[in-house]
């Protein structure tokens, strides 16, 4: 299986403080990464986590708050003067991306690469990326502006030859490929060897949700059943309950719960309020609902499923 | 003599890398904070450096470049989150401004304080700013877009009325200021106290200068003559001496030539490139001019005079 994980750049919420940083966390998939949010100081922790910037192919920005998107103009401004040849891509609002080039245009001049721009404003989850191996859905959240939550899942692969097959009837290479994607292979005498006895199942598509900012919302547990890691946001505690509705926001029960309904078999907690002495009293009150939750942190990786 | 310091917040240069911070420096004359550029993260090293942002009154940006100015909005943002009340005056090029603001009306809605935005596009040095003890002067430098530096320099105070001659000739409060303007004083005999006797000349005014980014601007050697501290980039050593020409910065040997011409105090060099390994190499290099020399570094404090 190929690698899948994501690395938590930022986990902290608007107000900064000395224990976090503002949103931004890389999705690693066999190698290429895909970036979810960008606030302010993103670069600068890209560089401290090891990540090198060209394998970094696409961005998805959640909502036009500044500490989801801040830190994207200096980044590319960074990335221009490093000569970047690889495109880049953007998915954000459109009034975002309006105004993203605007920024653009005001810093960078000459870039050495493309930034190619890809509007999400739907109403209903849509998917906005794919390729043979992985596909990212955008779905709306419910904050204070339009907002969007993003589900990586992995496209369920080709079947895997069995390898003795090949050995044992002399399989040439040219047909290996339709083997793996189901067909029959026919040895020289007629006799016909089933694709059920080649081969074997891919492994089961793993899954990866991003849910900030946003209030709980219950309607997209059926999209992210089953999902093997729940990122979602726990700004407050319960302590905070009332606030959390007013500024649309979460609690961490509120995320634990949601968790349940999905049937996520992970939840990370992140996005927290510079309000908090820590997120301990964040960790106890979501693990009373959903046992296995964790707490995000800058530099914290992941496996997923 | 009030406090008169500068801080530094960041003293990198466009690329980022783990040893520096983008530009941006914060001078304390008598308890309030006046910062020169804001790039990128310069609301966290205001917390690291323990400034309240209720001090910070004045914010003179130099020039439109991102390393200088990145981090204004993500900051401004931050005091409207915490609900600051104090006018903040921000100095800058028209064109940034005009910028500035549609960034500000993008991200930041009912903030709880005024932003009152000041014009530079002077050709020839020019009084932006004054009040009765301090008064800061742009000038502008030799950058590749308009780029201006800036010149603090105490206003000579009022004079010292001695204490003994407030005892001896019964002087009255209520004519203490008029006299530490230069009024002489009358006894009830009619006998005049001339005001020499009565006071001490002020201390000297005390000055600052910030260049950076620039070529080395020896026509302004006359107006920063005798500066108590200047501030001037040194973006790179003499090896890429012909680089320096070409982005239009300077080298540690050209900024302590210009400091001898200025007949500068104390020279503190920044804005480093990310291509050093360390500045020690800048440093030698400008000792062999000038050796009241220093580097300039994150947390650093230096008093000015």
């Amino acid at each position: 299986m190929v690698d899948f994980n994501v690395t938590i750049l930022g986990c902290g919420s608007a107000k900064p403080t000395l224990r976090h940083q503002p949103s931004s966390q890389i999705v690693n998939h066999g190698g290429t990464f895909y970036m979810i949010d960008c606030g302010e100081g993103t670069q600068m922790q890209l560089v401290k986590c090891g990540f090198r910037q060209g394998k970094l192919r696409h961005v998805f920005i959640s909502h036009s708050h500044g500490d989801h998107c801040l830190g994207l103009v200096p980044m590319l401004s960074s990335f221009a003067l490093e000569g970047r040849s690889y495109d880049l891509n953007i998915y954000a609002s459109s009034d975002l991306i309006e105004f993203l080039q605007n920024q653009i245009s005001f810093f960078i001049h000459n870039a050495s690469f493309e930034i190619i721009f890809h509007s999400i404003d739907c109403q209903h989850p849509t998917v906005i990326y794919t390729d043979a191996k992985l596909k990212v859905t955008a779905f709306p959240l419910n904050h204070r502006v339009p907002c969007y939550g993003f589900l990586f899942q992995e496209n369920m692969g080709e079947r895997h030859i069995k390898k003795d097959c090949i050995t044992q009837y002399h399989i040439p290479y040219d047909r290996i490929k339709e083997i793996k994607c189901g067909a029959d292979y026919t040895l020289s005498n007629g006799v016909v060897i089933p694709n059920a006895d080649l081969t074997e199942p891919p492994a089961s598509a793993r899954s990866y949700a991003y849910c900030s900012d946003t209030r709980p919302v219950m309607r997209w547990a059926e999209l992210l059943n089953g999902v093997d890691l729940l990122y979602h946001e726990a700004t407050y505690s319960n302590h905070y309950q009332s606030l959390a509705v007013e500024v649309f926001h979460s609690t961490a029960e509120e995320a634990a719960t949601f968790a349940i309904q999905c049937h996520a078999k992970r939840l990370l907690l992140g996005h927290f309020s510079s309000r908090l002495n820590g997120e301990d009293e964040l960790l106890q009150e979501a693990l009373r609902i959903f046992p296995n939750t964790s707490l995000a942190n800058e530099g914290l990786e992941v496996r997923i499923g």
